[in-house]
């Protein structure tokens, strides 16, 4: 299976995240922006995603509620900035137990022979909110969750 | 008059600028984000600047219509993720010129003794994009701006 790779150089404000799948992209953009299919990819697998909105086009609002094995919740959520199927997605993250700490994320996928590397890019408000992130073992989360997204692909 | 500090370290993705302004924070923080005063300080005084939206609190757009002399028009537009007054607001920042290249703004007030200082942070996608601002003259633009902000404060 694919590796997830991730760049976090020191001091910088950004996270890049990269990742081979076995499908066109097309397909991959279709999986990462369909409601009915979040549930079966984001997060961890011992938790439940539930897709609260989901406005898929600039200006557009979005929340996920995740709720884990204990049946706690939490509430993330965001505003879509640009929507160009099938090649970029810009958004912004924010946790909705630290509000005012958001980030800016850029999708970006790319084809070639059939298969598709996502380039998933964030810029955090400081320097200290990305290392926050990393501490709080965000590379391990994304990578399960890119995992299950693989899986998902598979049945697509 | 007060000066506008401008910090962008080389190969990071931030701009940061700061200045000092002879008024309390909540007047401060009112002429920021009173749709009715941002044309009387907003941009460059050769233009005039149309608030065609401006709904500010999370989730809301704004967007502003800048004519120049020569009546050739610019639209920005983003979206703010925190409204706290009287010390904090982040929103998205893009120039529809080039869709998809956005920032994130984070607008900092601090008092003391009755004075305010403005901290205001921007990070971009990537240092590219940060490198393009500077490079078409943002730094004397924002400092054109805050000059008649501070003569704005003066009136209210």
């Amino acid at each position: 299976m694919a590796k997830l790779n991730v760049i976090a150089e020191p001091g910088k404000h950004e996270i890049i995240m990269t990742r081979d799948f076995d499908a066109p992209r097309a397909l991959v953009f279709r999986a990462m922006t369909d409601p009915k299919l979040v549930p079966q990819w984001w997060g961890q697998r011992a938790s439940t995603t539930i897709v609260d909105k989901m406005d898929v086009r600039m200006g557009g609002i979005w929340r996920y509620v995740q709720r884990d094995a204990n049946g706690e919740e939490n509430g993330f959520r965001g505003v879509y900035h640009q929507v160009s199927a099938p090649e970029r997605l810009v958004y912004t993250f924010e946790w909705e137990g630290m509000p005012g700490h958001i980030l800016l994320e850029t999708v970006t996928l790319e084809e070639h022979d059939g298969k598709t590397t996502i380039i998933d890019s964030s810029v955090f408000q400081s320097v200290e909110d990305r290392d926050g992130m990393l501490q709080h073992g965000m590379e391990g989360g994304a990578s399960e969750s890119w995992d299950r997204f693989d899986d998902l692909l598979k049945t697509l």
